[in-house]
């Protein structure tokens, strides 16, 4: 059974209106899920712990007494990271020093400066007090995304990161455990869904309001963080993962199909797109598909991810497939080619750009350093990945001097007047010098 | 008439449930508003020009043939800026100045490091490539929005800068357009409401569509913005406007009430809360509001927003001022006392931060070069003021080498079979070097 991936030529003349409907995306929310999520935040906002327990009982099947029985100890993770396989351990350790430092080169410091008259101004940079990790559970529970989530704001200088993650029937994934360990997570509740959202944005007798949540999950669990957006701060809401692959033609087309795979693997709607100027190296990938589907684990979410949403794209040359790329701004890039420094400069969006031949994009998934949470359908236009400035914010720092307050009173004055607002110029004009 | 204002004891045992109740703020959308909101947004997605043309005939009653004739020449704005009051356009152009100072200083650079192997890290930063910027009509038409919105933009190198602004029934504001050819806004459309807000979102045939839209409006603009966040994105959802002023109780207490009522006189939801360990002085303060109110152009907006929304606090010193002020995390925070520096240390959330007694919020305002455009509602926990790094995003920059690939790619291997994602297993380890 052949696998019909939709071919396109920049040069057709509906090809515009093709790569619209080929990237289209409705991320609108069923009206039942949003009564439903509101209903569960109002509860927990009112109720707090004892809300929690009834959903985590109704949801997860899993009843205690109490939320702080569903809060897992520091010993518990440790425990986790002693007795999960060693080479699991030691790639959860290597890949955490990397993301680790990449990330502190991330880290923002505060600035002043004087001018003559002594008038000082800057910007102050701290670190948000608490953020709030959700993991999802059961199968799409991800070690590495742990990893990706909490270092950042511990390299922020986050004092409490704060990790939940829902266990349905009680099962416990220890790689999860494990990975949170290594990260520096500070509390870990197994709890999920919009509950858990609730109770980090509110805060329970138990489990402590945070300033920022971020981390994947569910329609439940973005339908609730979307609306929690404003008491506490989010990160982005994520649609389906992409990538898209450049390429010259030079690289082996079982490489790349490959990678189209490893985008498609993640679920039916994910989205792989390969870009070249050879047609015959869009045949040979595609020949390379078929041959190699059916020897993979996930074959049938690949096959319908590519059959639904991946296509073929023929261009003119490289300066066109960043033209097409710069279009679609996608969340993974892969510059396949033979300078990818000088294809580099034509890329306007895209989340992360990983470069030439060796650089496969599940390494950057993984352990390459920077971050894997990266803005999907095409909000690379205005957006960028996860990092440690997510966990910091920026105060302004004004400091007149008596002689730069009297001389700057005098425009502040003018200004607060045109716009009619007289106790502004009046609250400026007292510090005016008169002499 | 005296003012009636909540007095405060940061020592009393109910203070922490009366400040809670103090700093309650409601910012849900009535439903109608909603509802009201997506049909102008669906109308114009689909429809394009001749919806905003509609809904500018039946909002602003100012009907046209075409968008085209609601754009606003550079050769009007030009005009505009010759013709406004001199003082006005000194003052202008001696706060745009400030202000493109203080912000150059935020430019981010892109960045790479090579490790021993040869492999390459490294974030790109690029500005968007357009940015909308809403202004208000009417009477809340502020010039000195338009700076502080449009400057950050230019500086952080986003090639188009598009405004919308409504004119009512074809009444324009000149100082706003004068503003506009200062800050060098691209192309000015004087269209209004959550149809200027769709226009901008999804572009029309004249409009063009833009990556973010920033800029103050009223509830149909912030419920619009809400709703196309995601196709673009938006800066904060800005609520009422506040300033907290901590005073050692050796300011002019004329100064302080003053400065109170400059935030006072914005509207009736504005909030001021002054702190002050010094109960004699609270009482000073509270006389010199009670002298200068009758005084003030705006006295009967300020009264209410005092006798509604303020509050005089008092505490055992500065450090448990400086406590409670990060509790509110305000918007505008004022240090009026001896030595500002000792006490910025205990500071961790606000959006500006005013330092001495010469510092007038209203100078911030305006032309002290930092931006006015701020965190409210205490989301200054978790977010920063409008700044270049508002119309900039990172893109990761990853780059194996062939030896790194072979390394890395052992350990991508391990943690992609760990979550049972084989095909970035298989992808990684096609990289690695067999000898």
């Amino acid at each position: 059974m052949t696998v019909n991936i939709q071919r396109l030529n920049a040069s057709d003349a509906d090809f515009d209106s093709a790569l619209s409907a080929l990237l289209a995306w409705d991320d609108s929310v069923d009206h039942q899920v949003n009564e439903s999520v509101r209903h569960i935040l109002h509860e927990v906002k009112t109720r707090g712990d004892a809300a929690v327990l009834e959903f985590t009982a109704k949801f997860d099947r899993l009843s205690v007494g109490s939320v702080a029985e569903l809060e897992m100890s520091q010993e518990r993770l440790q425990h986790a990271l002693k007795t999960i396989p060693q080479d699991q351990r030691d790639a959860l350790e290597h890949a955490a020093r990397r993301v680790r430092d990449y990330h502190q080169r991330q880290s923002q410091e505060s600035w002043q400066y004087e001018e003559a008259d002594g008038t000082v101004l800057g910007q102050k940079i701290t670190p948000l007090d608490r953020a709030g990790l959700y993991v999802p559970g059961g199968k799409a529970a991800y070690p590495s995304s742990v990893l990706m989530n909490a270092i950042p704001a511990k390299v922020a200088g986050v004092a409490e990161v704060i990790m939940v993650v829902p266990t349905p029937d009680g099962v416990v994934n220890d790689l999860v455990l494990a990975a949170a360990a290594i990260a520096g997570v500070d509390r870990v509740f197994t709890i999920g869904g919009a509950q858990a959202v609730a109770a980090l944005a509110y805060g329970t007798d138990t489990v402590p309001a945070v300033d920022k949540i971020v981390g994947p999950g569910n329609i439940f669990v973005a339908a609730a963080k979307r609306e929690v957006f404003g008491t506490v701060g989010i990160d982005m809401i994520a649609g389906p993962s992409e990538i898209l692959v450049i390429c010259d033609g030079q690289t082996h087309p079982d490489w790349i199909a490959m990678d189209l795979f490893s985008q498609a693997e993640h679920d039916e709607q994910a989205q792989s797109i390969l870009i070249s100027p050879s047609a015959e190296f869009l045949d040979a990938v595609e020949a390379s598909i078929e041959r190699l589907l059916p020897t993979m684990e996930r074959a049938e979410i690949i096959r319908t991810s590519l059959a639904d949403r991946a296509a073929l794209i023929q261009v003119a040359d490289l300066a066109e497939a960043a033209k097409v790329s710069n279009r679609i701004a996608p969340e993974h890039l892969e510059l396949s080619v033979a300078d990818p420094q000088a294809l580099l400069a034509d890329i306007r969006h895209a989340g992360a750009i990983f470069m030439g031949r060796y650089t496969a994009e599940a390494l950057g998934d993984y352990c390459a350093g920077p971050n894997h949470v990266l803005p999907t359908s095409g909000t690379a236009r205005f957006s960028s990945p996860l990092g440690v400035y997510d966990f910091q914010k920026r105060s302004s720092i004004i400091g007149f001097s008596a002689e730069g307050a009297s001389r700057m009173g005098r425009v502040a004055s003018v200004l607060a007047r045109g716009e009619g607002l007289t106790a502004h110029a009046r609250s400026a004009e007292y510090r005016i010098q008169r002499d």
